[in-house]
């Protein structure tokens, strides 16, 4: 009940509103937009949507190999043939891995880990998928991780731990190049992001 | 499929980020986020938002004197004794009904049009709720009409229109001030602004 209701908005619009508010992302004026939006569209829509949430929510899972989510278990990217087995990446979240599919770069598995190490937010390495991801070094022909949290504190913290854990066990342990994002403009980049950019710099 | 989709998202996944990209305010990137934030969420919060959606379509109406929305109709201020009846406040939205109410200003009544109206996006008169509005100002012993419009364009085209029909009925119609807004900081208020408020001045 963020948005203070009064007794004139119909219960059932104060509900919806409450609930879209629940939603990441989504303040109190959103969700009443949202709200009123679908008050005067076609009742189809609606329906679709609320249909949509629910096939979601019922036919999908997380692949049990790569914690990927997937219909089919596991999913297509652990079943297919093609990809590179001695290669896994390690992402903190599914659309990590539909960003780096779109590169076109990677060809090997992925890991997810579904979070990343926040003492802030009390999320330790227990409540991520990381004993799963040492299981998993531990029977399959991976000589290379890949670690690709986001380049933040939680991201690093996480990567910092994870190659602790693994090294020791004889395998390569990469993490993605840090520098300035295409496009972007030099004077406009902050100092932490410039500094790796100088430190990580290449020969020509 | 504005995101472009990959052969990794499931189906189901994808479908849900197209029905959310679809609502007014999110795009590709928060449907995608309020997606994967679902399927981590208890099945009963993505239950409670899928029949919030559904109950709120197939329970509220508009009102068919005021076109507020309502559950019963006529709705709770136009059946309100206490509320005056002289006195009709016009606005766009059933979202500016609520935000006048909170001002607790107002007593009268209301009368959404569902709209302003706009050339640009080929919205007329006769597709907002203005015939109903002279049909109330006909058989309702309304003296003032509070024009209530938003103040941009469109919101002032509308008004504007409605004062050349109503004031030939002799009834008065008024328009909300413009000026400063409470809190705000006469440096960085628009000229625009800042003009109506001078034009706008009064006795201390």
């Amino acid at each position: 009940m963020a948005f203070g209701y009064d007794t004139i908005t119909p219960e059932p619009v104060s509900k919806l509103i409450d609930e879209f508010n629940r939603l990441p992302g989504i303040g109190p004026k959103s969700a009443s937009r949202l709200v009123f939006y679908l008050l005067r569209a076609k009742r189809e829509q609606s329906e679709r949507l609320a249909n949509a949430i629910m096939a979601m929510k019922d036919t999908t899972i997380f692949c049990n190999r790569c914690f990927n989510i997937t219909v089919d278990d596991p999913c297509s990217i652990c079943t297919n043939a093609n990809r590179n087995e001695r290669q896994v990446c390690v992402v903190e979240e599914p659309l990590d891995v539909v960003a780096l599919e779109r590169t076109g770069e990677f060809k090997g598995l992925y890991h997810v880990l579904h979070g990343a190490i926040s003492p802030v937010e009390g999320i330790n390495p227990e409540d991520l998928k990381i004993r799963e991801l040492l299981g998993r070094l531990r029977v399959e022909p991976i000589e290379e991780v890949i670690l690709s949290t986001n380049p933040n504190l939680e991201g690093d913290a996480t990567a910092a731990y994870l190659a602790r854990e693994i090294i020791p066990l004889g395998i390569r342990v990469t993490r993605l190049a840090r520098g300035l994002p295409m496009g972007s403009d030099l004077e406009y980049a902050d100092e932490v992001t410039l500094g790796r950019a100088l430190q990580g710099r290449r020969e020509m």
